[in-house]
């Protein structure tokens, strides 16, 4: 059971801008996560996706961290990817300091209990994750009125894109969360 | 009816890399694609996006620039995106020579007459489109037998990866097609 | 690649009231539609189908001939119907003088723009056409509401039946459009 | 509770040609089955739709009249609708002198239990349709090598149309079923 | 054609609690339901499925008996299952008094005629059947609104969840209906 | 946020067969379960929903106790019961000895890695959870020739069947999982 269904390439051999990158991703967390590993043999695309989720997660206005990664655990969930929904409910859990809120949101992110602002967040991206062409005007004026700005509701809207993408790379490969993941935030 | 839902940025207010990188496209088109119209407010997502779209359009080995088109067109056709499927139509229907295919692979990519490796490529990308859970090995092993390498298998999935975000960002913003697509390669 | 998966009748070969019949549509066209010349081997169904045809779509009061084409396209699309799509986009194009109408309403019926009447009667058309067993009072009571007729709500709804009987001929046969339908209303 | 949403027409109302065709249906059966109530008001499209029922259901050579009805059933109960499970329920069972298939075929068309000519029919006809998008050379394929010729398939594929149609028409209206249906041909 | 995929156990080599429980069913119908004889290899699971099915639809406040059944019609109509259609349908005719209710609600529950309280216990029903992770908080408040006591929804919900399981038993032994379940109450 | 949305039964209020075997699994796990909580205002239903899953999930011949669970898991990963998810995936992770398995099953039941005789358990499983009208003779067959016995099949069916019930009593009630059960076979 390999962690990719294509080849994997480790730190040592990402060109260096990539192995710096990831290589304080990796220090940090005491490993380096597989999804790094499975897009490592194309630099190119690898330092794309990084570039698009930094500009996206690591933003300090409007939403915070935790409701980005609300977004990321719900649509992960309804996509059904088990990398995205281990690795970023192991996020959540610590961003959100709540070790069982990610395992409700990924399970059932259509009906678990949220405040009204978070059920808002949650729907937006729902409504854009698996029938994007019934998403319109409706959606967004209930996002408003609860209380989203548009602001907000690009973040919402895009953190969602990034990750239908990233799910489907998830799926693609085969993924497997590193085992580190699992366990991150429980206690 | 606007051609956002959101706020538009025009070339003169882009960042100088993007305005010079976007200025160059549409000095080829013609025209400004409002893809970069709708993106231009957040400088940050627009080059990462724009690098992941070279990193895997512009590819030199592997599919042709018209195979990489044919899997935008079905994918944005099952995702039902306007702007995507009037845009890259236009562009399949340059890159293949064909005035006719991309209207046909658009309206319904599942049953659309390809030859055997079209026919490959087109049901590897709808079997990550709309249900990527069900995606597993026996969809990778038809795309082998049917001669497509790893590298191959990678770009289509990637592509489809990256339209799956794309697709939703249309769908977010309401991105209408500029006029001139329409008719881009049809005689 | 055939233009049906099943034989094909030419005009020549249609009984003499099916020869003129068809015949009057070619000399104004230019063109013997294929749907035709698939469905001539049957001449008792090509002439009921005619007259169905006829009856709903050449009525002169009520919906106007491009809300009838609205309807078809739209409905078409959402079957995923690319004869139909092809050829009554094009038709829908010369209706509605409108070179882009077509496309956004077939690539994305449940959300493309359209004024307060236009919406009512493809929202109509699509609670008919996908998951008909939902149709209900509370589709009927909204089309009211938006101003509909009895005798318009009653043209939406045969013309969504009709075409649903089209498009699954159109997929039975994997008819393809003439390639003069293509161009048509585009300039 | 009416027989129908819209208004009905009754016998002595029609135009002659209809009140005699239909009113020999309703000397054979006892009744005028209520889909000529329906579509009374609207006597061009009641021609048509006669039209196209005979031209499919009165055919002599290939499917026997129990397999046409077998088509309608399968397809009615997939698609939930009332009037036609129950009224040709009715004639299903007559047809087959089998009191109890019609119950088997429209609750589950997908599984009930047939020889292997009949299963291949009803597989053909529930092909195309809910997901008729997906219909193609390996359906067509499937039901000649269980032997049913291009004649077979074809009446087949356009009785499924006609009654994607009439099933529609019946949602349109709300339709009930006559109360002799149900007892048709039960003993 | 078996009555069961698996062995079925008749009256006789029932353990005698089974056997009497059974029997006095018998007594009463004239027959011994297919059901009983198709769990009846695993006593444990059969006597655990009546003492359930007695809890629920033998209770003697909240729902009427012909309510209870009209629960098991709706959901076993939308899971498409033969045996419960056709086993609970002659019940449903017998507890309401109707020959006909209970084809228009297994054919079509979602749209069947109701008053206001049938609507709101078949709508409960529905929504949990197929979709049962949408099921929240406003389902429950249109329930309570159209009057439906705690200890009613609790019996909708309950029945539709036994059924749920109910069902499955009869699709997976791919149970046959007792031919004398067609004809009961018809008259 | 309350455990149930109907009213809970603490372990004293109980009648005394119910304490005593609640109690026992109290006592073993060290609290006491929700769902026993949530069923317990409705004895009789309470101790059959006990006696059908302790015929089932306590058998000691053909399926393993983990195995048992395995169907458990997967099929409320489809159905998206947090409960279920949350609470049987701590036991599946106790029985299998494995930390990281269930939350892999729960997430993408359809395509996580397992053996060949995992994988047809879960497939067959997964065949009567969500469209339990496409289950037939293909199913089963495929489960014997991946070396399933009748029995082995019969226990797979009636413990997705059982939790078909299961899952929607625990979405009817919005039932939250005791915290315990989050942490439970991790380390």
């Amino acid at each position: 059971m390999a962690d990719s269904r294509f080849a994997l390439t480790e730190l040592d051999d990402l060109p260096v801008d990539l192995r710096e990158r990831v290589g304080a991703i990796a220090e940090k967390s005491g490993f380096v996560p597989n999804i790094f590993r499975a897009l490592g043999h194309r630099p190119a695309e690898l330092r794309a996706f990084l570039d698009y989720h930094d500009a996206l997660m690591d933003r300090s206005d409007g939403l915070s961290k935790a409701e980005r990664e609300l977004v990321v655990v719900a649509t992960s969930g309804a996509n059904h990817c088990t990398y995205c929904v281990v690795a970023h409910g192991a996020i959540l859990r610590i961003r959100a300091r709540d070790p069982q809120l990610a395992d409700r949101v990924a399970t059932n992110p259509w009906q678990v209990e949220l405040d009204e602002r978070g059920r808002a967040i949650v729907d937006l991206a729902l409504a854009l994750t698996r029938e994007p062409e019934l998403f319109g005007e409706a959606e967004v004026a209930r996002a408003r009125s609860a209380g989203l700005t548009e602001d907000e509701i690009w973040d919402v809207g895009s953190i969602t894109a990034l990750f239908a993408a990233s799910n489907r790379l998830a799926h693609l490969t085969a993924l497997r969360p590193n085992p580190e993941f699992y366990q991150l935030g429980r206690s």
